[in-house]
């Protein structure tokens, strides 16, 4: 199974909106056969780990990161290779969270006398594809808020210098995040002061580019902004209010920019009718990146599902600084939003905490799934 | 020397403005010696593990976490007892960072035709007694910064509630801190919001109360307020300008505590002359506990050596919720103040980092010896 986890991860950036999946053929100890998802709209990873063992895979063990598919898809059901495969026994990572599918691929296994194990390093298979199961299971994108600042939680100086806080090795990692999300969300304040392109550098490969979502309720994204006029290699949707600002949509369409318009909220675009917007368009993962008012508007919306937070051991001070989450903040430290499952690493000098909203959509599913399944996932 | 080491930290609390030191004597593979410092003006480790040897000591091997002092002070030179005792090998763990003693002791041993190796477990030798260390390099005492944040960096929300952020074993440990620390000090703002009273309460045994320094530059320190009220089992010095308000001050004196006149420096206490003056009176450390202005004050100054911070798993936000460091500020990120040899802990779901400023002169002390000693210190 873990090699099966390491296949699956070979499809990072690529698989969405399907899951990244890995398989595995076994027969007599050894591996026959290996496979993973590629690509939506390809073979699944069992196809790929079947046609690889080839007649080795009678009487052998398919293990499996996430449950085959019972249903007609943009490709037939995996259910039915596996059962024409010969295998005896399919060992599977977690069960799909998929409503269409759940438990559906494993019942049909086991009608047709496969022995079924289930549940085999879980919460690794479960963890691998948080943007599916937030998907699939609510319709949304996973919202990750991604900060970097300094150890007293400024990610930018009182005269707004914000260059750099973070270390390279830091900021290789979200370059790494870029390339595993479908789309990537600054505010119009960081367009204007930051100018980014908000493109993927990895070193030595190409990076995926996310689709780039600017919020700009008074469409005031500058046409000479690079969002805008560097469109070769990615997309940009500005998201605005209701009011029509003709002239200036007209300037940015013609760059080959979406201009959508959506409902304000309390004067500012509605984020929840955003992710809606998103999702429908099988965007399953959105990295907002900032800046303060930003992040406040997703946290307060309780709209966050996973933080990446990168402290510089630094710093900075000041009541006028930019703190990592702007706007009103919580009244009361008893109404503060609070994070599970937090891990830390260090990346250089700079610390990475990683974690979960406690009342996000996707920390209830992954709860929910603990409690029924009984297992630590 | 680890049980050297673990003999020394029984004097957590009790030896300043001594050092904290431990002494083992071994004669043939066996501990036949043990000894640490138990308080100022009593004898010394070495002395106490010599005498546990009695005539076990001839021909054998002390142990001791700080090079034995060659001079006299409260107590008799250790040097000349070791000589008396007929120890043949001393093992040092760090040479004496005082300038009066600096490598006196060991040459003094070698001179008797004593065998002496030094650097063993050095640096937690070192760590061990940096109040100690800072004090008698510079005479001003060791200045440990002490925050409690939600993750974003709030030490309290935009209405001032600040109860709780942190855990309660993050309080715990503050308590623990503030055992082994011989001032604490809090600014006028955090006596008037929260009234603490800012003594030792440590499960299960009595700990020791630091000295407590309130800053209150225009002398508002309520009479009622605990901190003077409440002098049973701490005193307390209220740091103030050079203002006389004679009636308040003839209040507060009544209720027993100290009013401690100092000049000015932009409007507010000097701060280099507060810890001049602590420093006379002995206080080896000063446990910074706050708030966001106070903590400006020090940080700014570039008076802090040590920070201690607590992070809850939390999101406050919000413009106005008060930072952890307050003030102005600094203007760029490149004039941000670093910290170095930062370690992370988790306590319960709390995230502890501790750190040292790059800057200060603790940390230049530390730098200076790893340098002249080669070592990895």
């Amino acid at each position: 199974m873990r090699l099966a986890l390491r296949l699956a991860a070979r499809g990072i950036g690529h698989t969405s909106p399907n899951p990244m999946v890995g398989a595995v053929v076994v027969r007599g100890g050894q591996v026959v056969g290996k496979g993973y998802h590629r690509k939506a709209g390809t073979p699944h990873a069992e196809i790929h780990a079947l046609e690889d063992a080839g007649d080795q895979a009678q009487s052998a063990t398919l293990y499996v990161t996430l449950e085959p598919c019972n249903h007609h898809g943009r490709t037939p059901p995996c259910t039915e290779a596996i059962v024409r495969s010969g295998v005896r026994r399919v060992v599977v990572g977690c069960s799909d969270p998929n409503p269409r599918v759940i438990g559906g691929g494993i019942e049909y296994l086991r009608s047709q006398g496969i022995r079924v194990d289930e549940g085999i390093l879980e919460e690794k298979c479960f963890r691998l594809n948080e943007p599916f199961i937030k998907h699939v299971t609510t319709g949304l994108p996973l919202v990750i808020a991604k900060m970097a600042a300094s150890l007293d939680g400024k990610i930018a100086t009182h005269l707004g210098d914000s260059r750099w806080i973070s270390n390279e090795r830091s900021r290789r990692f979200v370059h790494k995040l870029r390339h595993s999300t479908d789309a990537i969300l600054v505010g119009i304040g960081t367009v204007v002061a930051d100018n980014p392109n908000l493109t993927t550098r990895i070193t030595g490969r190409k990076g995926n580019n996310p689709l780039r979502i600017i919020l700009d309720t008074h469409l005031r994204t500058p046409v000479d902004s690079l969002v805008v006029s560097d469109t070769k290699e990615s997309q940009t949707i500005i998201a605005t209010g209701p009011k029509s600002y003709k002239k200036r949509r007209e300037a940015l369409e013609s760059q080959g920019v979406e201009v959508l318009p959506l409902p304000l909220v309390r004067g500012r675009v509605s984020l929840p009718e955003l992710l809606k917007n998103l999702g429908r368009r099988e965007i399953t993962s959105l990295l907002v990146e900032g800046g303060a008012e930003v992040h406040g508007g997703f946290f307060y919306d309780n709209l966050v599902d996973k933080v990446y937070l990168f402290f510089a051991p630094k710093i900075i001070g000041g009541n006028r600084a930019v703190p990592m989450v702007g706007g009103a903040g919580v009244a009361r430290v008893a109404e503060a939003l609070v994070l599970r499952d937090l891990t830390m690493r260090r990346l250089g000098d700079d610390i990475m905490i990683e974690g979960y909203m406690k009342d996000s959509a996707l920390f209830k599913t992954i709860s929910t799934r603990k409690d029924s399944a009984g297992t630590s996932l």
